[in-house]
């Protein structure tokens, strides 16, 4: 099962501050809504562009966003205190929710950790720690290492977690790709029961046709046991490339849900 | 490197067929300026479903694609002495011919690699053997291991070696798409220094949306380590696909060849 978190409401999207600034719950409800529609399996709220208001934003938005859905959502924050604000805006009967993030950053798991727990949320966690952006593979394997240990001492299941290579820009670097991809691929070896989720835009900044780049990485991390996304699931062409790649992967017993697709003109 | 055997020229496609028995020169010349204008590498010589005059046939293509490109041939027949026929007409000045294929069915090594070494070529190696089309990754690798004993015994180097995993339908067999994909990842591994290519597009066989199933395949192998295909190169966005995919795979310094793909229009 393939995890899509639907990234659109982000108040770092000009529609979406203007909507929240104006308090229009149609606009908010219909992007909801558009997501859902589109294939995602959570809807993520993140507000942390609203530096005054953070909070008080994610309290407005969790309960609209959750009354249009019927998927859980993924409460999107650095702040231990806002994810906790979603969280108790949050219905669990439809689901655990997904919280973003826990890193290996200093004190980021002391206050984050905890609210995770309460509300017995899914969670993802950035290969990332106080020493800044990681280069390479094994940066990125230290941070896992410790978290997953971290988090196994404190008894959370492995399927709960959703590890996050943290993807940065290939025209910056052009090992970023690689360095992600081994990590991908070490991560599904060492840790068989933990999933891997991308935010993945970053690998195209600063370079033309960055759709391109993005779907291409997207179906190279999938081919390393990456099974979760945080994207624009309304980009037709993104979708259809991630149904006819489980195909390929043989996550689609007789090909039905390519077959399907194909019916509904997601291919055309 | 990647390699590119441009398969148009085979005289199972019709227009093909109908230019051989025309001795429609001008058509052979076109195929074959159309796909190395394209990118291809290789331009692949085909004429096994002429069961009664292959080798004549043979004989008559060779001379007229090499005179019109400048990359070499990849001459292509189950049949030890065809292969002799179209060797002796090749110029080994423009580089090594491509040989396609010694496998490991009885008797196939024995009849072929003789020629390959006589004529220096590089050659196409099938994973299969005289039980059949192999299922499962260990199947293959069993010819793998067996048919690259034989060549280092025979002093053959490592880099004129290019393993085809032999693709089957992902529509016949779920799995069909996973065992190559495995297949592939072990070659990598374990004979890092030999080279991969796929003739692909029987993953599809069967399905709507043949390219697309194709595309995908061609950007989850190369994850792999695959870094050959025969292809129909004049497929813009083939070629799209794979440039983007040896970008994102650190193997375009800068961006270089990414750039001039999108100043060329390769991906509008």
């Amino acid at each position: 099962m393939l995890t899509i978190v639907g990234e659109l409401i982000n108040t770092s999207r000009t529609e979406v501050d203007e909507a929240v600034a104006a308090r229009d719950e149609a606009k908010i409800r219909q992007l909801a809504r558009a997501q859902e529609d589109a294939g995602a399996t959570y809807i993520d709220v993140n507000c942390g562009s609203r530096l005054e208001d953070e909070a008080e934003t994610m309290a407005w938005l969790v309960p609209i966003v959750q009354d249009e859905v019927s998927i859980p959502l993924c409460i999107d924050s650095p702040d231990g205190e806002v994810l906790k604000v979603g969280l108790a805006a949050y219905d669990n009967l439809r689901g655990p929710a997904m919280v973003n993030s826990i890193s290996g950053e200093d004190g980021r798991y002391e206050s984050i950790f905890p609210v995770v727990q309460e509300y017995g949320a899914n969670v993802v966690l950035l290969c990332m720690d106080s020493s800044g952006m990681p280069e390479t593979a094994d940066d990125r394997m230290k941070v896992v290492d410790t978290l997953y240990a971290r988090l196994k001492a404190d008894r959370f299941e492995d399927d709960r977690m959703y590890f996050d290579a943290v993807v940065k820009p290939v025209g910056a670097s052009i090992t970023a790709g690689v360095e992600v991809l081994e990590t991908n691929r070490r991560i599904h070896e060492n840790y068989p029961d933990v999933h891997q989720i991308l935010g993945l835009s970053n690998i195209s900044y600063g370079l033309p046709h960055r759709g391109r780049l993005n779907r291409v990485f997207i179906l190279q991390t999938m081919a390393m046991g990456v099974d979760g996304y945080i994207i624009n699931p309304t980009l037709k062409q993104t979708m259809a490339d991630i149904i006819t790649s489980q195909t390929l992967l043989g996550l689609d017993k007789s090909c039905k849900r390519y077959l399907k697709a194909n019916k509904n003109g997601m291919f055309d």
